[in-house]
Formats: structure tokens, sequence, C-alpha cells
């Protein structure tokens, strides 16, 4: 609740329009559209009446499921130009929904969102578009799909103070390293997520971690109130992760995950995407498929978790439904969020899981324990499973909490040595 | 989103009091009371000022860490009279907390409040009165403390359609429960809890589930927009469990624990509080002490959970301050409930976990089997744990999916057998 650095200011009353009936347009009729527009049009949601669809080549989109009253367009002017109240973008990307946003904003129509991308980047200047306007941006959908911790966030939990919240936010990363912890090398378990559908031809978003990245920067604005710079956030892919890093991981009692996380820290943010290190019975820990969870941690609240499907057409489409309705509540306000801006590190202190692949022969242990003790990084323990060859011996060297820094400058040195086969992992141990 | 029955109904657009600065007073300076109190002046809080302070005999409740402007006193005339904007409600049980709720209502007072048992027996009743009065009744303290679980169903899911709620949501049961789990008699384990505080001199309402049961009530008319009465709902108490009784659930993969659930079923509501078999995989197994669990289940997003601190004075708090941020919100405006009232009904079909324990001698399974037979139940699986006396040897036998009251008829007859040395116990198996 600080003030400081107001970002988006706190402003006058609104005088919002609240007619009976919403005329709502879609744009983009991929899944999310369809799976909005089949709920629309079963009738059962009051106040709301689908009005129009645009998508490019828009004939081969048309369904007959929907009223005949609906206009199929391919025009975004005639959207732009339309009697609808609100636009309901769920074409994804930032160019061309920022500029097709922003003009729906500019001519007071309300805008509801799940483009991440689009909110994690602009969400501001949108926002502020939009309250100049009379009218709304709700982007409950961008995050989490069907789980409803914006809402949670911004007002279940307002009266908290937030210090940190961190979640499995992308279902296909959980997908592979679920395969991967089956025993799969990372290449099967990625091609595998392809060819279900699970993952793009191109999955760098999810793999590298820019998917949850943007998610988080969301999440850091409603709920530390904390505008962070995208690109400031450091991703970790999840590609160096191995089936023996699980086995390794079950001895100390956990599994890994992609984990996004950020955390107040004075006057800077915590944050970064990495794969984890964290414990069985972690919340995290148990995430399945597209489940995404959620753990936020307030000062006199506690932790408070969320979990439920992260993705899909109609989970998705409940929270673009769900935003619907907060727009027809007569006389409903936007929130106003006073977001300071914060550097973001990600030096934080934390125990690590080091994994080594050598080419074993004696003194190897004595030599990385020797590197780490340089750095004044204490070991907590050493494992190797037995099974494994000679010339590829993957072992695991646990460390007590230090600074991410350290540990990272502790394996570039490591890196030089002649017997590592390949690049040591380095995974924070995760304490939620 | 069904409009059958309307029993809070839509009404016109509101014009709502928007001050800059609300008045708060408190009723009741208990834990919550004071936590709440606590969080106020630290001024953190924009735009809401402590104002007033109620409590019987004021003078050994009042503290020092107060603004020296916030006046306390033990009339509620006083309160009545005064300038507050908002009172919290936070003395509990029904009357006189009903009275005074009603007439600060009627004098245009908004009020908050954490009374589960006002809320599930005069909700809408003074919903409506709020309502005529232009002021606003919350109460999202009232159900899983620090959880924001009214918030979540009632805007966050609002574009779903939630067809079952379960939860755990009397933190005494979970930690009696989890001694017993120990190894800990059920009275030895009550005993302690009340030791620590954790359970009431009278602890009927926790142990008999009739707190939870009030809170369940709460949960179905936001999340399924039904009215249910609260003396239809069945309780079971939790005190016939026994750490045998774990034994034998942990054979099956599972553990005990309090669970309220309803669901929509037609034109009726299974519902029911009762101590319930369950999964250990479950989100409702691992809640701890006094954690509560929350799952819903939607015909769009399917299962979501939420989980967090259900108890205590910070957490309850943090549910109230959210409740009030919500009124400062500029024109913000009542969700409207459009609730049905639908008979509730306990009888729904689910397997389940029957406990004997019987003097043993040849034949006694067979008996029990023979019973069940002729009332068409199958026997799933028989557990007989060794380490047993034979003169008071408890067994298990779980029975495929078969009606409630088909088991409870059959256990009837059991109980009439002679070999019984204490009356079965009968668990449902839950399937979340």
């Amino acid at each position: 609740m600080s003030t400081q650095n107001v970002l988006v200011e706190q402003t006058a009353p609104l005088v919002l329009k609240q007619p009976d009936q919403l005329q709502v347009a879609i744009l983009g009729f991929g899944t999310v559209g369809r799976s909005v527009a089949r709920i629309l049009s079963e009738g059962r949601v009051p106040r709301l009446e689908l009005a129009y669809v645009f998508n490019r080549n828009v004939e081969e989109k048309r369904v007959s499921w929907t009223a005949a009253s609906v206009h199929w367009t391919q025009s975004i002017d005639e959207v732009l130009e339309s009697d609808a109240d609100v636009v309901i973008e769920a074409i994804g990307g930032v160019e061309p929904a920022k500029q097709w946003v922003t003009a729906l904003l500019q001519s007071g129509r309300s805008v509801v969102t799940a483009n991440k991308q689009l909110i994690a980047r602009y969400g501001p200047e949108l926002s502020r578009i939009a309250h100049q306007h009379g009218c709304q941006l709700l982007f409950g959908a961008s995050v989490a799909g069907g789980v409803p911790i914006i809402t949670a966030l911004e007002q279940g939990l307002a009266g908290d103070e937030i210090q940190s919240v961190c979640g499995i936010l992308n279902g296909t990363c959980n997908y592979i390293l679920s395969r991967v912890e089956e025993g799969q090398s990372f290449a099967v378990a990625l091609q595998q997520a392809q060819e279900l559908g699970f993952a793009e031809a191109d999955p760098t978003d999810d793999i590298a971690g820019y998917d949850t990245r943007a998610k988080l920067v969301i999440l850091a604005r409603v709920a530390l109130h904390a505008e962070l710079s995208l690109n400031e956030i450091s991703c970790t892919p999840i590609s160096s992760v191995a089936p023996v890093d699980f086995e390794y991981a079950s001895e100390l009692g956990c599994t890994i995950r992609q984990i996004g996380h950020v955390e107040l820290n004075d006057d800077r943010c915590l944050a970064a995407v990495e794969p984890m290190v964290v414990r069985k019975e972690s919340p995290l820990a148990r995430a399945r498929g597209c489940e995404n969870v959620v753990l936020s941690e307030g000062k006199f609240g506690g932790i408070t978790a969320f979990s439920g499907a992260g993705a899909g057409g109609n989970a998705t489409a409940v929270a673009v439904i769900s935003d619907l309705l907060a727009l027809t509540r007569e006389a409903s306000a936007p929130i106003h969020r006073r977001s300071r801006v914060l550097e973001v590190s990600a030096d934080c202190v934390a125990p690590y899981y080091l994994r080594f692949v050598v080419k074993d022969r004696p003194g190897i242990v004595a030599s990385i324990a020797a590197i780490l003790a340089s750095f004044e990084i204490n070991v907590d323990a050493v494992f190797q499973k037995p099974g494994h060859a000679k010339e590829k011996l993957p072992f695991v060297i646990t460390v007590e909490p230090c600074s991410n820094a350290k540990v990272q400058a502790a394996m570039e040195q490591v890196s030089q040595c002649e017997f590592l086969v390949e690049p040591p992992l380095r995974l924070r141990i995760f304490g939620h």
C-alpha cells in the first residue's frame, strides 16, 4: 500500500455507463474466442449479448450455433464503428492487438483481454487510456486461466500487504517436466508435447520462461504494487533438466518445477523464472498437466494458495465472462493501481542443487569443493547414485544458503575444469 | 445462473456515498477486533480511519496504541448515533448482533462482519435491509478467515456455473483429527485442543459440525445461488473417529477429515457435514492445523482450490479490511445475489468405509456381508489388521458406491447383531 512513485494515479470518481444489456464483440475466434462465444450463446449469462465476431478470413470460422443476429466480420473498422459496448480481445500478441485495443478504449468501449504479453508490457498505459475515456480494461484471464488470481489478489487480499508471489504458470513446461520425471529426455518430452498440441511449433516462449515472465510482471503489479521491466527479469530455460535430476531431487524429498517468483526486498524486487527444486509436500510440487498454482504470502494473512485449470478454452473463458459480468455490475468501478517502478534483481540467498556430469577420476569432488570453499560456499551434501558410466558420471552437490551471484561465479570457475562432460546445472532449492 | 425462484431480487442502480475518508467503528474488541484496529492504526490503509471502538466494560479493553482521537464506548447507542460510515461487527453470535446490525443498516451505515451464524441465518434478510437503505453488508471474513473465497466465488468465478463446493472449514476439528491420526484418543485430543485454546470450553459447535454447517450455507448461497435451511443439513460429529480408523484409512491410501460439502442435484442440494475418508493426494488431506481448504467445481473451469489461514485474528482481519477497501472503491456496487430455495438431501451415492468393533467368533464377516447383500450393497474389500484383542476386534469393510440411505439402513440392521462391541462407524469415501 505504498504510495511512493505513483505510476497510475488515483483519480476522480467516474460515472460509468450502465446499460441494461451489454453488446459484446469478440476479436479472434480461436480456442478462447470460441469458448466465450459458446457460453454466451447458451443464453444463461444475463445482460450479455454476443453481437459481433471478428476474425481474418471470417467465413472459414463461421459456426452455426451462435444467434442469427451475430454479425461476422473481417473488418476491424466495422467493430470500431459498431455499437458494441465491450470488446473481448482474444487475438494475442502485442501488435496489432495494442493498436486495436487503444482505438477501442479511445472510443469509450471497455476491453476484456486474455493477452498476457500486451498487459505485461502496456497494462498501465492502456489502463490510463481506459480511465481517460470512461471505460475499463479488465485482464483476469491473462494469468492462470480459470484460477481467479487477479480478483483474489486485488480484492479478496486487498487488506493484506503481500510480500511475495510465486507459482507454476505454464502448463507446457509442467507437462514436459512431468514426462522428464518419468524418464524421457527433454527433447523427446518436448516432441511429444508438440504432437499432442500442448506445445507450439516454436516452443521458445514456454521453455525459456518468457510466458511465465509476462504473467509474473502482471502478478507483481496487482499483488505487490510493483512495476517491473519485463527484460530485467532473468529467465532460465527448463531444457537442461534431465531425468537424472529428478532421481537426485527425489533423494532430497523433492521434485523439479518451472517457478516464477517475485518478492519485495526493500526498494528492489527479487524476481526470476527458473526450474527449481521444490519439496514434494509443497502445493507447487503437486501441479499436474496444465494445472496452475499460485502462492501469495502476506504480512498478516500468511500464505494463501490458489490452484486450478491454467489453460484451455473453457477455463480461460470463465475468466473472460467473469470480467464481463464485473462490467455489468451497475456502477462498478475500476480498481486503482498505485504501482512504483522497482529495480529487479535475481540475487536472492538460497540453498542450491548443483549437478555435474564428469569423466570420472579421483579428486573431482575435492576440486569442486575447493572452488566452492574459495567462494565461501558451504557444501551441505554430496549425492552419487550408482549405475552410471564412468565416462559420463552425474553427481550432485547441495550447498547451504548463499547468494545466487556467488554460486554463479563459482559455477563459471567449475565450468573450466577439464573433467566436466557438460556444463554444470544449478537449481535453486525453493522454500515454499 | 438460474433465475428461478428469485429470493434477492435484482434492483435498480444505486447511488452510493463516496466519502474521501471512511470513519470506521468496531463492535467487539476481541481477537478479530484488535487485529483490525492494529492494522488500521498502522495508518498504511488509505481512506480508512478508526473512529470508534465499542465493547462491554470498555475500560478493561482500552489500549494505548490507537490514535488519541478514537472514541471508546460501551454504549451501542453512541455508535448508532455517531458519524461512523461503516461498522465492523466482531462480537459474534446471533443476538444482539442481529438487532444491532439491523439498526446500523437501517441508519444507512454499511456493515462488515465476520459473523458466520448471523450471515448463514439472516444474510438475505440483512442484505435486503442494506439495499433498501443505500448501504452494504459485506461478510468476506465469515468463511475461511484469510482465504478470499467469497470474492473468488462471487467475482472471479462468476462466469462459471459452479456445481459443487466442499472444504475443510473448521481448524479445531482439523487439529483434533490430526492428533487422533497420531494415535491419541478423541477425548485426549479434545482436551489438548482446549488446553491450547484451539477449542472452546463447550466445543459442540466445532465437533458436531455446526460451525462448518453455517459456513456451508454461506458458500452454497454465493457459489450455487442456493438458499439452504441450516437445520436441514445433516451433521455427523467427528467424535466417533478413532486412531484405528486412520490406520485402516492409510491402508486405502487415505486419511480422515471433517468435510462440509454441497452439490447441486437437479432441484435439490446434496449437502452434509461429516468426517470423511479422503485420498492422501487430495488438497483436502493436506490441511494442517487451522488451515482451511475450499474446492469448487465448475461446469467450465473444472476444479479450483483455495487454501490458507482459516482462523486467527490477523488472517480474519485481512478479510475485514479487504471488505472495507471494497467500500472505499468509488461507486462500488453490491453484488446481486439471486438465490433459489432448495431442499437439502444427504442421500448421495458414494463408496463407504464401514468399521466394526466385535467380540470375535467365526462367521462375523459372513453375517455382515449377508446383511449388506440383502440391501444390494456390494462389498469392495475387507481389512483386518493384526495386533488387536479378540474381545474388541476392529475391522473394516469398504463397499462400492451405493446410496447413503441404503448403507444407513443396513448399518441399523448390523447394529442389532450381538457380536458388536460398539456401534459401527460409517464414513463416506470422498472422491475429491
